[in-house]
Order: C-alpha cells, then structure tokens, then sequence
C-alpha cells in the first residue's frame, strides 16, 4: 500500500482460520486472533481476512482452500487434539489432496512425553499430519502443530497456540511494519466525519485513517487510529488529527449550556 | 440435525460477517459475535460460519454474497457511521445489485436527533441505504441499521448493535433452540478420547459432543459440552459422560505417587 521507495516491496499478507464449534455457538470467545494478529502487525504482514467455521472436514477444508491461495500465510487454531472432534489435521490433508499418515517425529515427541503407560491410540491420533507437514514445537503441551506450505496449524488454546506462534514466527518472511498512533477524543463522528475525510484524502494510499466510536458510560467520543509505514508522514498525519479533534473538543466546550 | 418427530424442520441458519481493520490489526477485539451466537443459540438459529473482512468495499460486498446465498440470516457489524471508513451500506448496495440513496425515514430520525445545529452533510450518510432496505432501530443512537432481504446490518459499537439485535430479533423465524450441558472435569482429553468418541458414536446425529482442553495455572483439564435439541436424549448423553469422568477422575487420583 505505501509507496515510498524501501517500501515498495510486494506487501506480505496472512489470514486466520479459527476452528471450532464453540467459538459459533456463543460458548466460548476468542482470543488467539488478537494474538496472532498483534504480533503479525509488528513483523510487517498483513492480516487481510479472518474466518471462523465449525467441527467439519470439508467446511474447514474449502475455507482453508480459499484463503491460502489467496495470502502469503494461513494461520489455523483449533482441532489438532487427541478426541473425535478434533479433524482438523484430516481437513488440511483433504485440502491439499495429500495422504495423513504418523509422522515419526511427532510420536516420538508424544511417546517421550507421556511414557508407555499413558501413551494411548487417542494421544497418538496427535501424530497424524497430511504428508509433507513439518513440526511447529511447542513446550507447554509437548503435541506439535505442523505446517505445509504457507499453511501453519496450531492448537486452540491459547497458551499452547502462543507457544506455536512464537516458535514458527522467525521462520515467517516479515514486511516493512505498519506503524500507528491512536488519538483518542470526545469529538463526536458526525463532526469529524467530513474534515476527517479531507485529512484522509490529503494523504490518500501512504497513510490509512481509521474512525472508532465508543459509548462508555453514557458519553460518545472517537479513537482515532492513523496507520501507514512511514515514520515521518504518519507524524504529520497524526497532527493534522490532533489539530483537528482539539479544535472540536474546543467548539463543544464552547457549545455546552 | 436432529431427527426427532418434532425437529425434522429444516434448521435454521446464520452468518456473521465482521467488518473492520481494527479487528484484523489487533487494536481491537471482538466482542459482537459471541453476542450475536448467544441470542441465536436461544432462539434455535445456528451459527454455521463468521468472517472478519477489512474496510474494503469489494471484500465485504464478495463475502456478503457468499453468505446470503448459504445461510437464512447473516449478520453484519461495523461500518455504518459517518466517517469516510464507514462503506458498509454502499457494499451491501453492490452486494445486492441496488442503488443506494437516502432514505428518508432515517433522515427524519437523525433530524429529529441532532436538530437543524448539528444536522451535517457526515450525519446525513448515516441515511444512506440501499434501495428496498427497512430499518432496524435503536435507541442508543438514533442512527438506524438496517434489513433488505436475509441480511441485517447493524453497527460496531456494541451497546448499539445489541439494541439493534434486540430490534429485529423478533421478526426472525426460530428453530428448535438447542440445548447444552457441560461436564468439567481434570481428565485428560488424551484419557477421554477413545471412550468419548464411543459415546459420540452411540448418540451419533441427535447428539454433537465437543472436548475443549483448558490449562490454568499450569494444570490441565477438559470441559466437555454435549449439544442436542432433545431434553431426555441429552440427559441421557450428559450422563454417560458424567459417569466416564469421574471414572478418569478416580484413576487419575489413584495413580499420583
């Protein structure tokens, strides 16, 4: 998006593909999107699209299908345990059109963690991966995701997917990092609406202005979130927005009985 | 999913589509989906699928359409206040092949609202909706979301789109709510997997058994949510599961040095 000259390198991009049917059903909220998604922001990849399906191989297989065609990366989380809903190593395979097997490496990982007593046809379920994959190691539960390709599929839980994360991320070809700075005011959106979209204009394709109402406690206000990859374009950016909801705060001020 | 007498209708569906940068630069997290999956979960409606798309008009206008044409009902959060980054009305417009112009009940409202001193071209966009919509009000801010056909757009903010839920939950044809019970337990998921899937498969289709490790302050664990739109079937599942943990319970128990 930026057009500065050491920027100019094709953008790296990433989708997340969340896996489970708790996460539809109201039960259980989210939260290695978040994660995934600060840690991307600060390597320099773009998260472009996230999406979240239920327990079932050929839905999770056909989204899995659109998004790594698509970006550079595909992050998945959920359904790499050792019980009947977790398929989500099937689902990858399916969607590569790849054979699932026992990978050696993941059940010696497993049979060295649990010892001949509890290793069990249900833990060793943990060592299947479509052909091809290759470990992403964690230390917090011992049972290993896997990537293939640009595909990368870790656990749901967050400790254990953050462990994921953290081990495949040198492995991930990073951009020129998308900087912001966040200016937060009780200017209203419907008075910033038409001068914000100047300031907008004014630096059309380098810098990305985001407008976040909030309602907290009764009162409205405005987060103001100004992003691009070029330090000094975004300072100047970022005090046009400040001159902006200052002269508004001071109009309001002005305004109240 | 369901094959009892009285559950043989066909389900009813949903989609929710999440529009917003914020959510995919890891500023911002959801709070909206579980909201939304919550209210349906009661009313009987199932949450089959979530997207989170950008503020880009083309990728929430393509994802609209793959969801309207799958599901009964999608849901769209973000993007309908009234600042430059706020395009969702004009993609649901494109989305659907429509124009888009003011409607001018919801002109009237904002009217009313803001009164002919704060009355601005950026308020005015909020009337900006496609032809054929009808809107969905609420009282928190005055600006209505809206409904044309399957599709009901509602803001970001989440005490708005809550109220706007509230709005149009009523006109919504439910299903067979479903019903669910939760069993924790210290088992080990790995101890549970084989036994558990028996009993998924002895309760296969009428039943949905989900296994959903957790690790707290370094121990592990398993909740275990067994799902069903029959009240006895399910009690009877619940039951067995029960039994089988506290089974895994007492041998776990039994094996510490």
């Amino acid at each position: 998006m930026a057009r500065g000259a050491k920027n100019e390198k094709t953008p790296v991009t990433a989708a997340v593909l969340l896996i489970g049917d708790e996460l539809l059903s109201g039960r259980t909220r989210d939260q290695n999107l978040v994660h995934i998604a600060d840690l991307m922001t600060r390597m320099g990849i773009d998260v472009r699209e996230a999406r979240i399906v239920p327990d079932i191989e050929e839905e999770i297989a056909a989204a899995l299908n659109a998004l790594r065609a698509r970006y550079t990366y595909v992050f998945t989380t959920g359904g790499i345990g050792p019980t009947h809903d977790d398929i989500t190593a099937d689902a990858v395979a399916r969607a590569f059109g790849v054979k699932i097997g026992v990978n050696k490496e993941a059940l010696a990982l497993l049979r060295e963690r649990y010892g001949e007593r509890d290793i069990n046809a249900a833990r060793m379920r943990m060592a299947r991966m479509p052909e091809g994959a290759t470990l992403v190691h964690n230390e917090v539960s011992a049972a290993p995701g896997f990537r293939i390709a640009n595909v990368i599929v870790m656990a749901g839980v967050p400790a254990i997917m953050q462990a994921m994360l953290d081990a495949v991320a040198p492995e991930l070809e990073g951009g020129v990092p998308m900087l912001s700075r966040s200016v937060r005011t009780n200017a209203l959106e419907g008075d910033l609406g038409t001068p914000l979209g100047a300031i907008q204009k004014e630096f059309a394709h380098e810098i990305n202005i985001g407008s976040y109402p909030f309602y907290e406690q009764g009162n409205f206000g405005t987060n103001i979130v100004v992003r691009g990859r070029d330090d000094a374009l975004l300072d100047k950016a970022e005090a046009a927005v400040k001159a902006l909801a200052r002269k508004l705060e001071a109009e309001r001020e002005k305004g109240k009985p």
